[in-house]
């Protein structure tokens, strides 16, 4: 049985503390993959939230003191409980602030997955990289090293997605082939790929590596599967499109469109 | 007439301080009503903002210490010019702190109306009730019983959605047969209700148990209407036509679809 | 070449200051375009943010004393470097709060433009003017003389929105009569097109006022597409089909229905 079916079954609590910008795409998006999305900052409550979730998401998408402390109490709950904790980095580069605070955050909460563009994962973990604004910087450099010296740097997980998404832990690694060129016209669809993962994560057992790769894999054939039902209508339907197949696609599709390929350990 | 076409006719301005989750589709759901939504926090207008409001909507989805003190002056304001307040306790009993900020918060202000599932009403009165995140909860109990019990503490309107509907204000009941389970794929869905339920207070004149009966067989309705013209489309697209058809549906579809029936007092 | 080309070309990057309601319609609608959105508002990076971008929007619709001083800050660094900068004044006059923060950013930040119906222009410059609610007060004045006169007073390009819309520098003016009035029923219509006007100002070289007529002619071309192919299907679908028309439309469009007519001197 797939981690997808596991999510529709268990309906994980996934407590999101994440950007002003995604709160409503990402929290109709989990709903819609059958999870249960809590969207709560309050340094009063995080942590009782966190303890009780099945995963934490965490976004820098709109950073400020308040939340970075709030995702911080949160993500240390979380390790305390043994809770998987992702981090979408956004705009990591973009400004010193940003990524001081992603370099704060990476080393006072223990990390699950990070989930970001290429440049977003260089800077969290201290390479130089092209970045402009938060959606950019694909760069040139070599993805797939970068991910793996990211995975082992910060023992975790990572996923670099672009054209193609990169999923490893520093050991295995995998190259994903969904997804759709839309995406990068709605905002949040970045955030929301990282609330699902999280979600995955939530019923992966010890299998967080391959959940996570299934996640990115099941986000890009819905958006596939979007992007050809609205295909010449532009991003408006694609939006909501996506929060449509996000909740109908199923195993069936996975297993007829998903494409996810290991890549040996020469390669890359 | 109907308390839907004097909304129309009036466009009353709703005051809503809500979640950071909701508030698009909050202000949306109200154009698309007929109402004029006004989403503000700060401490320096809240009170000047309720006082020319027709109706207050407080919602604690993503509460905070400064945005409970906004919904307490805007509350105490209304309550000085005998304008209705609705409270949505979000995720009451989830947390020590909701649950603690629930309590002032009904201490601190005059309700008219209280609006949440079955757990949610049952935490603000100080009933035990299963909950877990803060679209569950439906509980065992005998939820008519406990609104009647929630509407004489608190001496105010209680609504308690589920499968069905209860309004009371513990003297008359109202039990409400409208709406679909799709709701529940929809964030937000129980949140828009209150401020829906606000906006038929806002017109309500002295017949606010009415109003508000009538508002959420209402909201049931244009959910009905939406989720067969959308009918295996998914919750993108229901979402979308549930604004279409709180624009749409009229005193016609309410005549035809509402399903309100009184409860009466030996029952429950 | 129509300055909307060369946002496509572009893509420029807007920092937007704006309210907690319409962020992620803003950032949708400003991809669709073609731009580039950046929302922050930590007064940590703000000037970092805009020092980069191609124009700022700043809005004040749900405004507070921290967004307020992250929007000086960002609009000083914008004036540092010689970067457009717009403004929303959404509400002012509804409350003292609004009015009194207004006149403190015009005096603290230099305005390329002001975007506001003329309830809310009116309140910046101090002419008396009725106004209900954020989205009402199209008063009975004479809006051509009024924005002129807030173009001198303010030393800016005004844009008056309203039936039909007038841009202005006080001495060239613009009667554009484009748009469609289903945009009044989705929120955030009025705070995406300022931002939309941004983009074209980040690409307008010393052309502005041409480039915001531009901006607000094709937003209402956009809009005009969308409620055509929306007709009767209410304000949900119109709201997701203008982000497809911000994306689609083109100079085609463009050419074929901009009503932009100059105002003589005389006129007003």
């Amino acid at each position: 049985m797939r981690f997808l079916t596991k999510v529709r079954e268990q309906n994980p609590l996934i407590h999101n503390i994440t950007n002003m910008v995604v709160t409503n795409f990402t929290a109709n998006g989990l709903l819609a993959l059958g999870a249960s999305p809590f969207m709560a900052d309050s340094h009063e409550e995080v942590a009782d939230i966190a303890a009780m979730a099945g995963a934490v998401s965490l976004n820098i998408g709109t950073l400020n003191p308040h939340s970075i402390k709030a995702m911080t109490l949160a993500g240390q709950a979380a390790n305390a409980h043994g809770i998987p904790v992702i981090l979408d980095p956004v705009g990591a580069g973009a400004t010193p602030y940003r990524t001081a605070t992603t370099h704060r955050l990476v080393s006072d909460v223990r990390l699950t997955a990070l989930r970001g563009n290429a440049a977003e994962i260089a800077h969290v973990a201290g390479e130089p990289w092209a970045i402009k604004g938060v959606d950019a910087g694909q760069g040139a450099g070599n993805a797939i090293q970068l991910a793996r010296q990211a995975a082992h740097k910060l023992s975790c997980i990572v996923i670099a997605t672009g054209k193609e998404d990169i999923v490893t832990d520093g050991a295995t690694t995998f190259l994903i082939a969904n997804g759709d060129p839309i995406l990068t016209k709605v905002t949040g669809a970045g955030c929301l790929l990282s609330s699902v993962v999280a979600a995955f994560l939530a019923v992966a057992g010890d299998q967080r590596l391959e959940a996570a790769a299934e996640a990115v894999s099941f986000y890009g054939v819905a958006a596939e599967i979007a992007a050809a039902r609205t295909k010449g209508q532009g991003p408006g339907s694609f939006q909501i499109e996506l929060l449509n197949q996000l909740s109908l696609a199923g195993e069936e599709q996975l297993n007829r469109m998903s494409a996810i390929t290991p890549v040996p350990d020469s390669a890359g």
